[in-house]
């Protein structure tokens, strides 16, 4: 069975009637499971996490715009996250027996449907946006909504489908298609902040390391620990285990060692089994070996 | 879900019309999915591989012994590979949200109504048997069908269910519980086969090595290496990292070095888990968080 996940971010993280509202508006859908929802007060927004096949994750997508455009007004929203809609992101991700192609397909057909249903422009993201300067989120977040309409109007500003101009209270909405992020870290067995952060420079993109990692180093307080944090960003080209072992091997030039992983929230399996096959230097293994994905791919 | 391996091994593998027959009694009952069916003409002997819940199994289980208590006849049977009866053994394994105690459980209930139904005979093994002299599959089946009515009214031997005499055509089955079982074998960048011989008596447990490891050295000719060829028969207790990493080691002290190794079949997903587990160090991992695994329980 196909599965894509789907992971919308609502602007509405402090009136829980709300956000119940939207996830049994999800909930109702058939095909589609709701995993997970995470409301933040602070940054006055929610987090979906649902999957299903095509069909199912499309027919909540719906769902929660309609509850999200009656229920939420960015006129009145405050919040510490950066913002452009009521539904401000949804990410569709390939998850087992989809290819990335299914889901920028998934994004297109639902930005346009969102478009002619509730009247609220889009975005294209990430790999379901053609366009170089509109695929990283935060570029086109920039401004938020209290700087969209001015945004919208500028050039190379308008959106990939919908009205020219924002929803008056529900902004606009950014979709798009993207590979499962894993949120990833390496604590380090040193209070040495300067040792964390000199890794985290050497293994992020932005500074010259491996093309799919976010990277920073923190300190543990409570702890008396490093920690190096990561974003993996698309683990089929940069594996998780290629990137432990080049931070355990710089850290060992300054005479550290690696004192434990943690996976944050939810992974695929296949990012595990990636690792089982390097290390032990698996050959021809096949996924349908697997007796739970052979199970999966027989329903 | 729960779910439930069963690997019945029955005593046809040329007669390909009858495979077929007992395939499709398989396949017609629901709860139940029918993942392979493997003959084996010289052995003259078939394996089904299902799994599915315990109601499921268990009705496979039973639609299989009517058609091979009706389509196999022991006397005029004959193959390489040593047996007692029609269907010969029946092994239960504990793959997702069961326990092993769910699967002796099942195996004990399975095995007094084929008992009862079909007046065969049924010896219990491994997990299922509270006698150790009566848990060894090949104690139980030393004598085969030709010796099983002498063997059936010698000390020690009455049957767990059923008739104290044989079944005439059917003859007795072996019905139990135990852990998956992972066929893994490790090929070493050498050709000496005194290497892998060494090594396979270093790690198997019969010669004091890991307690659910059996291990043999060959050597591949047509690749001029060797391997050590192992069945990984509790891959909780003995994890298949830890052996990996012995026979690396113990190459090593040869100055012979590990050219890959390769799962023969199936392998549960949590085996290949705890590998990446293992090396990356991943503290605080809970099964839940593989996305699939979350899909899967929440059905």
């Amino acid at each position: 069975m196909a599965i894509i996940e789907c992971i919308p971010n609502v602007s509405e993280g402090r009136r829980l009637d709300v956000v119940t509202r939207m996830a049994d508006a999800i909930r109702a859908v058939a095909g589609v499971r709701l995993l997970d929802v995470s409301s933040d007060p602070s940054h006055n927004r929610s987090v979906f996490t649902l999957a299903g096949d095509a069909a199912g994750v499309e027919a909540a997508v719906l769902a929660l715009f309609e509850r999200a455009v009656a229920d939420i007004d960015l006129r009145t929203h405050r919040g510490e996250h950066p913002r452009l809609g009521a539904v401000d992101v949804v990410p569709f991700v390939p998850i087992d027996g989809v290819t990335m192609a299914d889901c920028v397909q998934l994004a297109k057909k639902v930005g346009r449907e969102v478009a002619d249903r509730f009247k609220v422009p889009i975005y294209l993201y990430e790999d379901a946006s053609d366009n170089p300067a509109r695929k990283n989120l935060e570029d086109i977040r920039r401004g938020e909504f209290e700087g969209l309409t001015a945004k919208m109007t500028s050039a190379g500003w308008a959106p990939d489908f919908g009205p020219a101009a924002p929803h008056a209270s529900a902004g606009a909405s950014v979709i798009g298609a993207r590979m499962a992020l894993i949120a990833y870290n390496i604590n380090l067995a040193t209070d040495r902040l300067d040792v964390a952060k000199k890794i985290a420079a050497g293994i992020r993109h932005s500074s010259g390391g491996f093309r799919f990692v976010k990277a920073a180093g923190f300190k543990l307080e409570d702890r008396g620990i490093v920690q190096v944090s990561m974003n993996l960003t698309n683990y089929e080209k940069t594996p998780i285990f290629r990137v432990f072992e080049t931070v355990k091997r710089e850290a060992a030039r300054y005479g550290v060692a690696v004192l434990e992983s943690e996976i944050v929230g939810l992974i695929p399996s296949a990012a595990l089994m990636s690792a089982a096959e390097f290390y032990l230097q698996i050959e021809g293994f096949k996924p349908d070996q697997v007796l739970e994905n052979k199970l999966r791919l027989e329903t």
